[in-house]
């Protein structure tokens, strides 16, 4: 929630030559975005953002994420399109950091999306789950599945805080997720981390999904256990049926769902409630406790677990197979 | 740099049902402004910044910053415009935080800003004093020379790290200035915190002067010792003779200084300069050293009140008597 790394206007307008973008209006650093920094640049012909991968980004990754972006927007997904220098180069080096100017996205964030907002989440996830298969570079999970148990280990022994018995009940359900993940299912890019966050709307039309830079090749149906956690738990903690019927079933009209898929959306939303429970504690447990930012509550993350876990079939998401 | 207080859709779309200002585009935080909240608001009208104040910003205070800020941009001045609801009133609260609607001003600050600036900066200082002679309330100067003993008495003991002898040389220089500040010059309300990034420019034009939540009564030329501090010193420390000039005759041609005004300039600027040089000396010793924003150098200061104690005469400004 900060811009890292200062641009002044020298080295704006320096780096700007590069570019046909017409005559910058106004410049500011936004507050969005835990991994980057993001400026607003305002132009006489339109308006733009600019990016600055920090030092979370792996620079061998940008490629993909730009030819994700690029393959989305030019297949009329509402999502960030990267912009051309004059020589057609899209990835820049500006204040030693790889960078990319982006055309702007209007919208807001919902904090709680009604079921029109998830019911045009599920459509526009699954075409974009189908236009990505256009995608030729490849990003691993390096926080899927295989990440979890070394993911866990570095949280071991600083977990008693949270609960008598904790860490064995964590080392329990991971193993039950993993004996249970699916095989077979259809793999293809999956954004990975879609919160409402990342989702932008004017009333209830999206506008625009942003922040690609989790994405990766896995399963597609684990997107939808990352949204349905996401998008469908209500601020005390419920599960929203309603929306979640309104999600699956959009996705479904548009990439039809499997039985297989169906079956194993428990075990797909229980993995991404694991991911994000784990990633969470970590930064719990190694953030300083007068940082400005302060970390997310890794227990939101493991009430969802536990429900996904207590359910008995797919009907508790509002699916009737 | 941050977002202190989280404003979400529903918060938002609420609150707007008091103003009339059409349908909302895009809503972000901008990390700019170290002690307040700031989104960038878009509708289909215009842009505008929804201030949220923080704990910093005293709310008694509020009514004169407003009614500076619209005395000045009624007179033609480029800085915000408190932008009213439909019922009439400015200050409304939102987030349990006291809040303020601006009109958005075009421009982005410049790091060094060259000689049109520094002149351009001159004119509109001057503009800015003689307008706000017409603000009805009042506020004193909270960080004026009455403050600066206690603030140093709130950092002795733990200044050795920046050189041996170092507390007994602030106690000097302090002493002096002190001695020597001037009485019966002209006052007003001044800004009291015009550094180059509070003020925003297309090309060499000033298009806006923000963030006057220091502004107060008090010498008026104070104001220009801050301004060529903050404006005419080189990344290297040094003084730029020709821009502190260009300011200086820009002002003067606007609103005449006296002679009296002039010779002051050395001790003013040496006071805007321990003022500065000891709120970086708080901060510093106080801010943890794993804190996300690094504190400003203080030493930077130290330098620019050496400088001013050095000089023998108004020539060293740029102005011949």
């Amino acid at each position: 929630m900060a811009v890292y790394t200062t641009v002044d206007d020298i080295a704006l307008s320096k780096f700007l030559q590069y570019y046909d973008l017409g005559k910058v209006l106004s410049f500011a650093g936004i507050a969005e975005g835990v991994e980057n920094s993001n400026y607003l640049l305002r132009t006489d012909q339109a308006n733009y953002i600019l990016t600055l991968f920090e030092k979370r980004v792996d620079p061998t990754d940008l490629p993909f994420f730009i030819e994700l972006m690029e393959t989305l927007a030019t297949a009329g997904i509402s999502c960030p399109l990267p912009v051309a220098a004059m020589d057609g180069t899209i990835l820049r080096v500006l204040e030693g950091r790889p960078c990319v100017i982006f055309n702007f996205l209007d919208g807001a964030w919902s904090r709680f999306p009604n079921k029109a907002k998830c019911w045009e989440l599920g459509t526009v996830l699954a075409t974009m789950h189908l236009e990505a298969a256009a995608v030729t570079r490849h990003r691993p999970n390096t926080l899927g599945p295989l990440a979890w148990k070394p993911l866990f280990s570095l949280v071991q022994g600083q977990v008693e805080s949270l609960g008598v018995g904790m860490e064995q009940q964590i080392q329990d359900k991971l193993d039950a997720i993993i004996q249970n993940w699916p095989t077979g299912l259809p793999e293809g890019v999956i954004h990975a981390d879609l919160f409402p966050n990342n989702v932008l709307f004017i009333g209830d039309k999206l506008t625009g999904v942003i922040d690609f830079y989790f994405a990766c090749v896995d399963i597609l149906a684990y997107d939808l256990g990352i949204c349905l956690n996401s998008w469908c738990f209500e601020a005390d903690g419920t599960f929203n049926l309603t929306k979640s019927r309104a999600m699956l079933k959009a996705y479904d009209q548009v990439r039809p769902l499997s039985e297989a898929e169906f079956k194993a959306i428990p075990v797909l939303a229980a993995g991404s409630a694991m991911r994000f429970f784990l990633t969470r504690l970590y930064d719990w447990i190694h953030t300083p406790t007068n940082a400005l930012v302060s970390p997310k509550d890794p227990m939101e993350y493991w009430s969802i677990l536990r429900f996904h876990q207590s359910v008995s079939g797919t009907a508790a998401y509002g699916i009737d197979l």
